[in-house]
């Protein structure tokens, strides 16, 4: 019963057992919102990325949305195909990473891994701090305190997530179908007023759009490529279900499969939907307040927000369903990071690229390690950027597009594989369609990725630029770490156990009671070569009171008080230890130490703090080893002395 | 070689040996800035405090404070006089809490302890902040940055008196012996000018206090007994060099009363001093600059700053000079609190009011643990307080005289006792005449007490009233643990270590490596009734792998794969341990756990996190006796195995 058990159960629920993993794998229904909610919620903002861009040319070129709008439903048609083929590939999981590694070699899998790896902290960061805002546009006297809220959602997402992923995906199965159902209804009620013969605008549709330069030939051309790499931040977040296969019930690929054909359904038709929406409300939207000819400072509505209100007209309820469900799906996109994060970590850690320990799971079967380091990287940035985070919404489209494009290349050449050892022309059909699929859309990523850096560059790209390297730097380091441990550990053929020919046992005492015949006795069963005990004393009082003790109770055991005036214990002991090693170097010592087990933690720091300074310190004496007697501090006591019968 | 020795020693400095404490111990002129800067400094703002409570009436009572400072220093001198008389009764040092504990009981020592406690807490809080508002007084660009400024203020005094005591006292007197050189320096300045007929008035001598009613009767009583309570500020912090006698160098007592008498030569004449200037300069202040007919949020300078710029005239860096050297031994008055708290809190331990490694000396043989504790808490409070302290500034007055009442009655008591043993008549007279000063002593506390309760419990006394009962019963609590636990851990007269009759060995390994072979080797030299290694896999490939390479280098050993399919380790391994523990409820069990150790910090996580988390639930079994093995992982690997010679 650990002092932890109460705090612990209540907030992450009993531990699992490893059988009843398979009561955690997902349905479908649940899957497409803790898996897809990354790419269903950035269809809400978009639109308005798009017309960003293209405002900075004045109201004459907004029609390039369309244009953008369609060769981005082409490319989200063909990333989805793709990915679609990722799934049947490689059920065991693992997206861009795990298909460089297998089809790329080891440096496209880091790159991948380190674009992988940054997205996903950007997305945790960005998706809460949106969703924080779209929560503060409502309510402007929370605007203070967006840092705080923004940490809050986040430690709230962790905990959700620690708990355990099938309970969590009840809980955001609610804000990602509400939103796509007060989209549609949106949709809907919009198509009933329209063919009405109503005409709405939104409200911004008066305002003038003031162009910051008049954009002619290549300037025209790049700004159109501009406002086309920043609408494709509705791709981000395609790649979490290959990542996530393992997790779907059985048949696994089939079903995650099917859910990213789902989910491409779900995105095209709201992606196009509220395009066509902004268009014919002339939703007009810029950067700053004075490019709208308003005062500096005056809070502009989301596109989605104006699109919501004009539609609904009076109908308040509804806009505030639509702005309080988007909110919601933006503040759960974080989630998929809180799934494909932890997965990726444990891939690598597998491979020994990360620490071990992100490799197993926790006592909800979750793998906490990764989901906690996920929690404290965003935190991180959050406060680093005071909540600040709208421009670098841009920045992980970089990552996102590495990995697209090194993850489609790598199928290509997995097909290639495939079809030199497959004769069945069956087969061999499906690999080539497969194959040809995967060859579009790598081209199409790639075009898209030259097109974002050089558009995104001067815009301070130097976030993921920065972050990648170290990662991958990171990463390499602690693959040759374990490499460099693996061979200091490697044993010769023939090599047997070292058995020491003698075991010198000290005891650490501080007074004679249970816990020291405890552990008097443990270190007599384990029949050593001597034992001695050693206590501390401050001065001759001290010393003449504990051996008095000491000669009444254990008088065949040897005692030494090493004199230490200013109660300092961790010294004088080491020194009593070195000199048991030197006496006899090829002879084992072993260090006994009393440890008191509490039962309530806030009785913790009142026992052991000089046993656990004692134990750090010995680590480092390579040639000790260290035995740990716990004592348990709970009445009545348990017979560890032994009472002669008179 | 610890790793932290790198960090730790360019920090702190190299261990100190027990031996080298005699070192650290202080001669007069250097314990006069460690013990006295919080005395010294409080009369930097004691006038003011005075004159701004009588501002509340008006310029006309202004003439009060003569009244207000003259029933000060008499105080001043009482109780300076008394603490000489607890110096040299109590060498050890403890002040009032050790003085209360011998003589009036272990509540009232409680009590006393609690006040000291809050008091050393806010001192450093107050302390630090005051200095931070001097220096943003003169710097106000620095005015967004006052709760971090006071934080690293704090931090540098923490590392400083981490590095110890003695080094520390050289710094310190820079500042202390700065202000006394610079108030002495203005009082001449000033002395010289008005010899020579000057007119000198501070810049708010023009201005007009508008009186918040009117003081006639009782209601004047009550004003200038609020006034005579709030210079008492000047008398915080006199008790610390009772408590430090035994810092100081021999004969101590001697050597402490001398230094007290010293301080409070300085202290009297400083305060006189400036509250001489203060009232010839028609220093005027009030607590909010509309009382003095300015604008609201107008910066009113402190009554030293407007003392020191009238002195002064143009001579601008002798200003600049007070300033500094004033904000200087502000922020060390904080520093009286850094060696009171650890002292009162290693003799709270020894007594068992608080946990044990209070009382234990650190690396530097400074009470490493409760300087840390007293830097988390002012820390904390000022963090909590958005660095507003000033008006707490007069709260801790409560705590102080709480703690003069009880110390200087316990001193009466004191030479009751001796009085009661002693015959001489030269000794006799010598304790009548001690004893008489300390009830003089006792009474005047004991009426400000009472003045200070009734003035300044409306004004937010309720920090002190709270925090004293929940540290009261916070140590009554600690006491009554450490009394159980020594009941649990009492052993019967006759009692014996209990040697557990078998030794059933379990030994936790991954893989086949030289760290396994130690561990089995460490475990055979235990002569265990049986040995058995498990070892947890995730598939019979992983599995296989392992027992064919064990049946190559341990074939005397019995290898158990427990199957664990999701990776998790400490479940199943627990399970096998229980296993064992209940085959044969009378023996032993003991669990041989490999560890690495690492040389660089940054390498630990890495490795070890299934050990910890195995450890710390071990630590739950206490029939399980747990047995480390560290394995360094440095190159060449030393001969942990053995190869047969061909």
């Amino acid at each position: 019963m650990s002092v932890w058990n109460g705090p612990k159960r209540l907030l992450f629920g009993t531990p699992l057992d490893s059988a009843r993993l398979g009561e955690t794998l997902l349905p479908k229904r649940l899957a497409l919102p803790i898996f897809c909610s990354d790419p269903l919620s950035s269809v809400a903002y978009a639109t308005e990325e798009i017309l960003l861009i293209l405002a900075l040319g004045g109201v004459a070129l907004l029609h390039l949305a369309w244009y953008a709008a369609a060769a981005i439903v082409l490319l989200l048609v063909v990333v989805i195909a793709s990915y679609r083929q990722t799934c049947h590939a490689y059920p065991g999981g693992g997206g861009a990473y795990v298909v460089s590694a297998e089809n790329l070699g080891p440096t496209a899998a880091l790159t991948a891994a380190s674009a992988l790896l940054v997205d996903y902290v950007l997305t945790v960061a960005v998706s809460v701090v949106s969703g924080v805002a779209a929560i503060t546009s409502a309510v402007p006297a929370l605007d203070r305190y967006q840092v705080l809220l923004s940490v809050v959602f986040v430690t709230v997402l962790t905990l959700l997530n620690l708990r355990g992923v099938r309970e969590s995906g009840r809980l955001f199965a609610i804000p990602t179908y509400g939103f796509i159902a007060a989209i549609y209804l949106m949709f809907g009620y919009a198509a009933v007023r329209l063919a009405w013969g109503a005409t709405i605008r939104a409200e911004s549709a008066t305002l003038p759009i003031h162009a910051t330069g008049s954009f002619t030939g290549l300037a025209l051309v790049l700004l159109a490529m501009r406002a086309f790499a920043s609408g494709c931040t509705a791709l981000t977040g395609v790649e979490a279900i290959s990542n996530g296969v393992p997790a779907f019930q059985e048949p696994k690929a089939r079903n995650a499969a099917t859910t990213l054909a789902v989910m491409g359904l779900f995105s095209v038709t709201m992606f196009v939907g509220i395009t066509v929406l902004a268009m014919a409300y002339r939703v007009h939207v810029a950067a700053d307040p004075t490019e709208l000819g308003l005062a500096p400072g005056t809070a502009m509505p989301t596109a989605l927000a104006q699109i919501a209100r004009a539609t609904f007209g009076d109908a308040n309820l509804l806009f505030y369903l639509v702005q309080t469900f988007t909110a919601g799906v933006l503040i759960l996109a974080a989630n998929t990071a809180f799934n494909g994060f932890p997965m990726l970590a444990s891939i690598l850690a597998r491979d020994r690229y990360a620490p071990r320990q992100l490799h197993n799971r926790g006592d909800r079967l979750v793998y906490s390690n990764g989901v906690v380091l996920l929690a404290l990287a965003a935190i991180g940035l959050i406060v680093a950027f005071d909540a600040q985070l709208t421009r670098i919404i841009q920045l992980y489209i970089i990552g996102v597009f590495v990995s697209f494009t090194l993850s489609q290349a790598g199928m290509v050449r997995h097909w290639r594989t495939a079809l030199a050892t497959e004769s069945e022309p069956a087969p061999r059909r499906r690999m080539r369609r497969s194959q040809a699929i995967n060859a579009v859309g790598a081209t199409l990523t790639a075009l898209v990725l030259v097109i974002v850096l050089i558009t995104k560059f001067t815009h301070g790209a130097w976030l993921v630029i920065i972050a990648m390297p170290l990662l991958f730097a990171g990463m390499k380091g602690v693959r040759r770490h374990y490499d460099q441990v693996a061979k200091i550990v490697a044993v010769p053929d023939g090599a047997r156990p070292h058995v020491p020919p003698r075991n010198h046992v000290l005891v650490l005492v501080s007074s004679v009671h249970a816990p020291t015949l405890k552990a008097l006795g443990v270190a007599q069963a384990l029949h050593p070569t001597s034992v001695t005990a050693m206590s501390v004393a401050a001065d001759a009082a001290d010393a003449e009171a504990l051996r008095t003790q000491w000669d009444q109770h254990v008088p065949d055991v040897a005692l030494e008080i090493l004199h230490s005036p200013y109660r300092e214990v961790v010294g004088p002991v080491l020194a009593r230890i070195r000199q048991e090693t030197a006496a006899d170097p090829t002879a084992m010592v072993s260090v006994v130490i009393p440890e008191y087990v509490v039962d309530h933690w806030w009785e913790q720091p009142l026992h052991n703090q000089n046993a656990l300074r004692l134990k750090a310190r010995l680590l480092f004496a390579p040639e000790v080893t260290v035995i740990d007697v716990p004592f348990r501090l709970a009445a009545p006591a348990p017979p560890q002395a032994d009472v002669p019968v008179p």
